[in-house]
């Protein structure tokens, strides 16, 4: 299904090639003419602008969808996690950030000792002890590791909590000769999903207000920042017009999921991206009247979020829960006619990069084709 | 790591050798003398009794569990889905009882291809469907396949809904010459987590009589049933007594997690089985008082059930959040000292079995030291 035609050891079909409706299920299904149209909108929204993206592979876990972004103009990609960005490297994906702090040595010494293989290797810190392990991995293997100060932005996650820290924080980096400072990062994840339009874009300017103080204060210690990192696929219109980052960390764009798509734009229009991702499973019992038991249970569909929403295969009003690990039970609408065993249904996820990192690949189709199968490297990839 | 010391293409340490504390996390963390523990408290209870287990592979995923429950006398495993049937049959499992219906001919083709490498390959099935698809299946390959009538327990789950249902799909399936009846399964998966001892023996025995009931007619119907399966941990000693079963489908049990040491046993006693798998997680981020961000967030811990329970690393009463994918959030009590990055802390599992299924391998210790590596074959295997 690559495009020799030849399966790879990680692109085991399963199912009968061609038909995206005989495909063994629960399988995680990728529409690609959607997925392709999200990544191009989002790449013209920065087409001829001083900032870029830096998309977060999070979302995707995958060397094939980082190099599509690449292709189409991302700097490269964010990492959530060393794992995942060992997984990205070793499948060949040249520039990596890696966004949380990493404080095992075991973790630094494997990242740092990919450093010569890659264009572009970036840490986001929020300690001294983050510090001050890279720098020792970095000065015994002779190289000069690029550092950005991971800024918090009051949601408690991750982050120096006050412009004074950055700074200070800012100030043991300089003073290592192995390390050298690129600018900041901050991720308000608490804003994304505001679903309220205007409760959102107020929430998203008050945290720009800090982010741009405690940018002032660092370009007055180090000089100019080259990257100030942030935002995500909920408030990159919000942040792009306070002109605080040059670099855009979006992830969801290119799936969308429940979470995303209950989320409303700006100004009630509507998102550039569309649901390209979806858990395809199959009714395996029907012997209730009005309900059905499908093959998709809690292994199948990340269980943080909402439902999943069936937009294929039963009725519309039908509502999906579930009955456990392994099986879901579609609840159909009064009056509707019962399923049937074999009967394929389409969701969309309820939250997309927990649920991608259930599956060992992407069954990509066109319209109702299977086109290619596409290994989902980091899967599993979480330390 | 196995007995010759090296290390298999699917054992990839995560870590340095040697120690429990310096394990790459999130890890899997399987403590072995309670595992073995767990493993033999089961089997003594079965031990000289006409009953005997084919506990659930569901719940760990992996051939090494398997062949060590096959070792201590259990006559074989479960598997929920095909695809894990096959993940463990290509590891080397030759005992094999499908318990999820099958009703996708792919899946099915592809199991009755295996069954001249297997001792045994039973099928649960619950529609004329499933039966047709089988019967081909095994009369194209010219093998005789064994099946149970899978029998619904009020769940509403899987399984034929009354006693006429059954004995009907008993006659479909005596009809195929390729199909041999070996009798009925029925998994009452409601009974298995009700936390009141009195409540649940309750619910069970009610439950037990309809199977009775179903049992009765089916032998009236087809003879003596060789086979007679269901229950799980919450429900063995219930079912036990009941003498309806005489094999058990028991799972949890070689784990344990939240969920289930929040179930009573009966009497007040306690259980025979302990908390054996753990998650094993490192802070990396302390800048707010009082708490601490963790690496292990909605994909490190299945999202289904309770909260995770610190066990070790930080001081009782400590509270496990979530503030992610990535990263969990500690919430120390009052008057704690604060942790630091790199501490590591180790979570009993919310529920074991989707959370198994986010892990490459068990990461296998005897007290604080790192002594095996087993894969988890069938992790990801929900087709
Ligand atoms: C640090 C960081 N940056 C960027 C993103 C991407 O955000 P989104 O998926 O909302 O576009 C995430 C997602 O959680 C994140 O954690
Ligand atoms: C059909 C079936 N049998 C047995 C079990 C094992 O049950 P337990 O983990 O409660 O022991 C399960 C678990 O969900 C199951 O679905």
């Amino acid at each position: 299904m690559s495009t020799d035609g030849k399966l790879g050891p990680n692109q085991r079909l399963i199912g009968v090639p061609g038909s995206r409706a005989a495909l063994a299920t629960p399988a995680l299904v990728l529409d690609l003419d959607i997925f392709e149209q999200n990544l191009e909108r989002m790449a013209e929204i920065f087409d001829g602008r001083p900032e870029g993206i830096r998309p977060h592979a999070k979302t995707h876990k995958c060397a094939t969808i980082a190099r599509k972004q690449m292709e189409r103009g991302a700097y490269g990609v964010c990492c959530a996690k060393p794992g995942e960005a060992i997984a990205l490297a070793e499948a060949g994906v040249r520039s990596l950030l890696l966004t949380s702090p990493v404080v095992d040595p075991y973790k630094v010494e494997t990242l740092v000792g990919l450093r010569g293989g890659l264009d572009e290797l970036i840490f986001a810190v929020d300690s001294e002890r983050a510090v001050d392990l890279l720098a020792r991995a970095a000065g015994t293997a002779g190289v000069v590791i690029s550092v950005l100060i991971d800024v918090g932005v009051g949601n408690n996650r991750t982050g120096a909590r006050s412009t004074e820290a950055a700074v200070a924080l800012g100030r043991h980096i300089t003073a290592h000769a192995s390390l050298e400072l690129l600018g900041m990062q901050c991720y308000a994840g608490h804003v994304q999903h505001i679903e309220d339009p205007v409760a959102r874009d107020a929430e998203g300017r008050r945290v720009l207000e800090g982010i741009a103080a405690t940018k002032a204060a660092l370009t007055e210690a180090f000089g100019p920042l080259k990257i100030v990192s942030g935002g995500g696929t909920g408030s990159y219109d919000i942040d792009l017009e306070a002109k605080v980052f040059n670099e855009f960390q979006v992830g969801s764009y290119v799936f969308m999921d429940v979470e995303y798509n209950a989320v409303r734009p700006r100004g009630n229009a509507a998102w550039p991206f569309e649901t390209s991702l979806f858990v395809q499973t199959t009714v395996v019992s029907a012997n209730v009247e009005g309900r059905a038991t499908t093959d998709a249970g809690y292994k199948s569909f990340a269980m943080d979020g909402p439902q999943p929403i069936v937009v294929s295969g039963a009725p519309e009003g039908t509502v999906y829960k579930f009955l456990g690990d392994e099986h879901g039970w579609v609840h159909l609408p009064e009056g509707a006619a019962d399923l049937a065993a074999g009967d394929v249904l389409s969701c969309v996820t309820p939250h997309c990069d927990p649920t991608v990192n259930l599956y060992d690949v992407y069954h990509v189709v066109r319209g109702d084709m299977l086109v290619d199968i596409w290994p989902i490297e980091a899967r599993g990839r979480n330390w």
